[in-house]
C-alpha cells in the first residue's frame, strides 16, 4: 500500500469527471499578513466541494458487480452531494443519510444531482444506525466520508495540483473535520517535498483533532458547536493514522477569528467559502509570528453557502 | 487641471463609500499563457462594477444646493446602478433612462437602489433625447456615464489601487466603451509609471475606439452586435482626448474570443464575469506573442451576469 502512488492515479482515474480548480494568491491579503498565501479553490469543484475527488475515485474504483448495488453514506452534506453526482456520473444510484439539521443548500444539491435522502438526528450514532438501516434495505455500499483508502486517495490529489501549479510551500494548511482532507494532503505534501510544513486549522469549538494528536489517541467530538458545520465530526481512525505521521501541527481558531476570516476571503481575495474553507486562514490570523514571511498553500475546501447565511454570519464585520 | 491629482483627490472623497477591491492572480492562468496577470476585482466592487467610483466622486464632488436637485443619466447598466447607490447614499433622487433592451440583472440593480427608472430605444440618440425629457421635468443634473470630468477621475483610482498593490507592470488594461475607465486609469498610470504600456481591449463587432484612434477623430459606434453589452457606446469627447494622448493600443478581440475568455476567467480564476470584462483577457489569447513574458494588470470591469446568461453565452466551451 503506497498512499502516494495511489493518489496519482486518483488522479488519473478522476481526471475525466473533477474539475481542475484554479489556484490564486491575493496581493492585498498577502500585504496585510506579511505572508504569500496561495488559495486552490475547491469551492469550484463540481458539487461545490473537493469531496467530489474522493467520492469519484471511490465510486469509479468499484468493480461493475458492485457499482450495480449502488452506493450510500451519511453526511453533513458536502459529502453528500459529491456521492449523489459521482454516483450519477456512474449511473448508479446513491442513498444519502443527512442529520436534520444539515444546511438547506447543501440538501438541495444532494436533491439537485438525484440523491435520495433519509434524515436523522444530528448524532453520530443517529448517522450509522440510520445509515445501517439504508444499506439493510437496499444493498448497497457504504462509501464512508473521509475514513476509506479510496476517498483519501482521491481528496490527495487536490494538494497535489496546488503544489503543481504554486509550490513548493513552506507550509501547506487545510481544515480538518473527519480528517479525508488533511490526511491525503498530508501525503501528497510530504512526498512531493519533504520539508514542507503540514498544518491544519481547527475551530477550538470542535478540537478533537487537536486533542486528539496530542492525547496520542482519537478523542471523539460530542456534538460540538461551531458555525464550521463541515469539521464537526470527529477523526476518521485511518484519517488519524495518516494525521500522525504526517501533520505537524494542528492549530485552533476562535468563532470570531473564523467570521472574520469569511470576510478577508471574501473582501481581500474575492471568494464567497463556507465557514469551514475559512478556518486556517483564521488560525493564520490568530498566529501572525508563525507565518510571517512564510510561503504558504491553502485549500478552500468548498463554497457552500448561501448569500443570506453568508451575511447573517458576517453580520457588523 | 492635474487629472492625475484630481484622481488621488477622488480617492480621498470616495473611500468612505466604495471597496476597496481585491488584486489576484491565478497560477495556472499565468502559465498557460506565460505571462503575470493581475485581476482587479471590480466585479466585486459596490453595484457590482467600478461604476461606483466615478458616480460617487460625481455625487459627492457636488455642491449642497446642486445636490438637492438630484442627478439623472442615461446609461445601459452599470452607471445607471452605480448612479442610482451613490444618490442613495447622499440622499437625493437618481432619475435613470435605460435602453428597452438592457440585461435584466441591470434593470434590477438600479430598482435595488431606488433609481427611477425611464425606458427608452436603444440608440444613443434616444438615450439622450429621452434624458433631456427627464431632466427637463425634474430639474435634475445630469452626470454622464464617461464624457465627465468627475466621472473619468473616480475611474482612475482602480487602477492607482491595482498598481499600488501589485505594479509596476509592463501593461495595464482595461475594456474600452465609452472610455471612462480607459482614461482614467490610462492617466494613473503613465504617472505612476511611465513605461508601462496602457492597452485596451475592445470587441472587433464595436471597433469604435479602435477607428477612432487610427483616424484621430471621434468615429461613432451606430447599434454594433456584440456580447459586450458595456461597449456598445461610442467614445466620450473627453474620454477620447486622453486617450489620444495616454493610451498606446487598442486591441480587438472576436465574440468567440471573448466567450471563451469567459470561460477561462471562470475556470482559471475563479471568476464570473460579464462579457466586456473578458474582452481584455480575449485580446491577449488573440495576440500571445505581444504579451509573453509581460506583468500585466487588468481591471475586471464588472461582475452584472446572471448564472443563466453565462452559461447560455458560454454553452459548450
Amino acid at each position: 500500500m503506497n498512499y502516494f502512488q495511489d493518489i496519482l492515479k486518483a488522479r488519473q482515474r478522476i481526471a475525466p469527471f473533477v474539475e481542475r480548480t484554479p489556484v490564486i494568491t491575493s496581493q492585498s491579503l498577502n500585504r496585510l499578513l506579511d505572508a504569500e498565501i496561495w488559495f486552490k479553490l475547491e469551492n469550484q469543484q463540481k458539487a461545490g466541494a473537493f469531496k467530489f475527488r474522493g467520492a469519484t475515485n471511490a465510486v469509479q474504483n468499484l468493480s461493475e458487480e458492485d457499482a450495480k448495488r449502488g452506493v450510500a453514506t451519511h453526511s453533513s452534506g458536502n459529502h453528500a452531494a459529491a456521492l449523489a453526482l459521482a454516483a450519477k456520473n456512474r449511473g448508479i444510484p446513491a442513498y444519502i443519510v443527512m442529520p436534520e439539521n444539515a444546511p438547506e443548500i447543501k440538501v438541495e444539491n444532494v436533491r439537485k444531482f438525484g440523491g435520495q435522502i433519509t434524515f436523522c438526528k444530528p448524532t453520530l450514532q443517529a448517522r450509522e444506525d440510520t445509515l445501517l438501516e439504508v444499506t439493510a434495505k437496499t444493498g448497497a455500499l457504504f462509501i464512508p466520508p473521509y475514513d476509506c483508502y479510496d476517498v483519501i486517495c482521491g481528496q490527495g490529489t487536490a494538494a497535489v495540483e496546488l503544489i503543481e501549479e504554486a509550490g513548493p510551500f513552506d507550509i501547506l494548511m487545510t481544515p480538518v473535520g473527519g480528517g479525508g482532507l488533511l490526511s491525503g494532503s498530508a501525503v501528497a505534501a510530504k512526498n512531493m517535498f519533504s520539508e514542507t510544513l503540514v498544518v491544519a486549522g481547527e475551530p477550538l469549538e470542535a478540537d478533537d483533532a487537536c486533542r486528539s494528536l496530542k492525547a496520542g489517541e482519537i478523542i471523539p467530538a460530542d456534538n460540538p458547536q461551531t458555525i464550521a458545520d463541515g469539521l464537526k465530526t470527529s477523526l476518521g481512525k485511518l484519517n488519524f493514522e495518516i494525521i500522525s505521521q504526517y501533520v505537524d501541527e494542528i492549530l485552533t481558531a476562535r468563532e470570531s477569528s473564523i467570521r472574520a476570516a469569511m470576510v478577508l476571503l471574501r473582501k481581500q481575495v474575492g471568494i464567497m467559502a463556507e465557514p469551514s474553507s475559512a478556518v486556517p486562514l483564521a488560525a493564520i490570523t490568530e498566529n501572525r509570528e508563525f507565518f510571517r514571511g512564510k510561503k504558504i498553500g491553502i485549500i478552500i475546501s468548498g463554497g457552500n453557502i448561501s448569500e443570506t447565511l453568508f451575511y447573517k454570519l458576517t453580520k457588523g464585520l
